[in-house]
């Protein structure tokens, strides 16, 4: 189990993410982050649109 | 949809938890941190054991 703890840094918390099994965590992912009412704070990597492409048309299958 | 970015401080990787609906989370709350497969961290607020009691037998119920 690991735990970690918030702190005050200038006017902001902040929270140190733990390393585990010896890996840290990538510096520079962005998250998004979801406070539940239960107080847990869930962050998920954010992602980017898989369709938002350059290309018009480049899903497009044509049928056999 | 609040993000957040991770970033390095000295040897260690840490998250600003932003505020939400303009409150900031608390300071100095111990968290168990939770690293999913899929990259997802869960941050669970860290509570003591209810069960550690000073006195033997404040739990004990007499039957009626």
């Amino acid at each position: 189990m690991i735990t970690s703890k918030t702190r005050m840094q200038g006017s902001s918390v902040v929270i140190t993410l733990p390393p585990s099994n010896g890996e840290k965590p990538t510096p520079n992912t962005e998250y998004i982050v979801e406070y539940s009412n239960d107080g847990t704070i869930i962050l998920v990597p954010k992602m980017d649109d898989t369709f938002n492409v350059e290309e018009i048309g480049v899903f497009y299958e044509t049928d056999e």
